[in-house]
């Protein structure tokens, strides 16, 4: 059993895992990695901008993040909007509230450097994704 | 032997990938799936314009698939200037001609619905990855 | 009675109305017209549309129109995530669907030239609105 | 006479403005607004920045201020040379002239922080709906 | 003299010219080139667009002519408001209406595939250029 | 011959020299001088900000040269890419090399405020734009 589950694993890890992007055609294509990727710079600038005294740096620093968190933001909408259909909100009727909170964060990482806020949105994108990669097997 | 090479394969599929944007901070965050999602959009854009005769339809199909093939090109163009070192190009001589060849395939991926073009493009978006997954490794 | 407020009614009418904005610094400026502006433009640009058959103009007015509903969306998106606040979504709870549906809309906007959409759109927007400046008035 | 006018006026109140927008299809939606929101955006973003000595806050006002004047300068450049025509001008020979001043306050509002500066900007902005709206009525 | 004057003009040829772009900092890098080489592509593209019955390149032709000529209005609007000061308006009285209908001629290459639009639209660019280069000799 | 050459030379100077952008229609329209433009913009803008003091104006200082960098690095890109084609690689085999250290240098340009950084740039687009001209030539 465990040695077939295991196989299966290997399966998945080798195939190329379904990727997805947006874009309201729709093409079918999402992927909840787009905005993670975000997040995840956005968390690397902050520990920069905190390791930093130079503020010719953190100037350039929080200029960046406000982007990435703008372009997180915009990923987090187009799975929010695009993707989730009313059947899925049926079955994950916590959608609406998991979307806002995080997209909330997105506000707070422009707002400071807080590591833990970074944190809390990768942990919020790691939730709604999932819930993304549920629907897409079932 | 095996199993040790399966149970590795099994941690590396449990622990989170180590994720990548970009933004020339730099960040340091680098990934060569965003590239990739928006290759898998072009061709399942491709694929939807092909299947379809409404002319309204395949105008908004030819708008999009402009903008996801200029995204795929910003993402590589990322890895190419960015990310790479003069390091990198002393063990991978063949990466120059690799993203240039990349990059002509995004333009012919706009001017055309030919789905064989993005999957050569995926092709090459995977050859680079290997590469890029190599450098991290080492 | 009647008569002071119709005197009011007039001095709201010469007060420039407060205006809102958006920035996320957060700057405390949002006007719902700004979603609203946009979803007139599409639907003025869906009935040029179906009234011309000049295949020049119906490819401009879709590439314009898929503009205005991303602009539109956006609008939507400040005031969803960065305007409305807990307290907000415990007075009225319908918000994340009234949001959800409106977003929606945006994206059958895109997809078709069907005014009947664009109306229920501006329906939509006008209900947000209502809400949004009660909230302000509270 | 004073009271007709004054339910004329509570007519125009609960009836809808017209509003307007932009694209150069011509979608033939316009509306002042768009620019006065910005504007007002832009003195907001100016006190806060007075207000505070946190020079992450006063970082991110400052590019956030940057993106509003640019939006509100867009908005402007819309109505100038969209919407007005020789008629107008004929009737208006003030209108070159107030646009380029309105515009190059948008330029001022950029490179410093004098609210002084956002009112000149917001009582330009006036001028230009007043004509405007006029030139609806007519 | 002749001969003099030859040399200063090869000189000057060899000189790379004072080049110019704009970002109202300001930087004090204007150049006309920018607006003349998108007016130069809008023609290209109009070019192209009618000795082709392809639908899909003609729809790809429109979008892209749509973009150049938005780039186009943009350069033109820096030098407009950015560049000129009142002591040139003085001097050349003409600017605003030269610009304006110049800009307006941008919309005009938008709505059409009119080859002479684009030739008059670069006539326009070149008048605006000498007094440019006449004003930086001053 | 010499005032031979000097008169061909002369008239070079007077006939506009063929323009060029960018699409990947393609318009077939390129010019290096966009790409140069951006980059004396660069160094203007490195010049005011070593040479003042003033924490906000340095503050757009920053963002503004971002924005060029980028833009320069996008005009680059457009020339690599698009433009040149297998022929020229076999000719000028060092145009991967010359674009990729001049992109390099877009990414230092945006890092610091060093000049030295900002006439390297310059001096490799100049190398750029001779090989581009001697292509167009032949
Ligand atoms: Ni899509
Ligand atoms: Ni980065
Ligand atoms: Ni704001
Ligand atoms: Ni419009
Ligand atoms: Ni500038
Ligand atoms: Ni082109």
């Amino acid at each position: 059993m465990l040695l077939a589950r295991m196989f299966n694993a290997l399966d998945r890890l080798r195939a190329p895992r379904p990727v997805s992007a947006h874009c309201d055609l729709p093409c079918g294509v999402y992927d909840p990695a787009q905005a993670r990727v975000e997040a995840e710079s956005i968390k690397a600038i902050m520990e920069k901008f905190n390791a930093s005294d130079d503020p010719y740096f953190r100037d350039r620093a929080t200029l960046i993040k406000e982007q990435r968190a703008e372009e997180c933001n915009h990923h987090l909408d187009v799975l929010w909007y695009q993707y989730f259909q009313p059947a899925h909100l049926e079955k994950y009727p916590q959608l609406h509230e998991l979307f806002w909170s995080t997209k909330k964060l997105t506000s707070q990482a422009k707002r400071a450097n807080d590591v833990a806020i970074a944190d809390q949105l990768l942990a919020k994108i790691n939730e709604i994704a999932d819930i993304f990669w549920e629907t897409k097997k079932a």
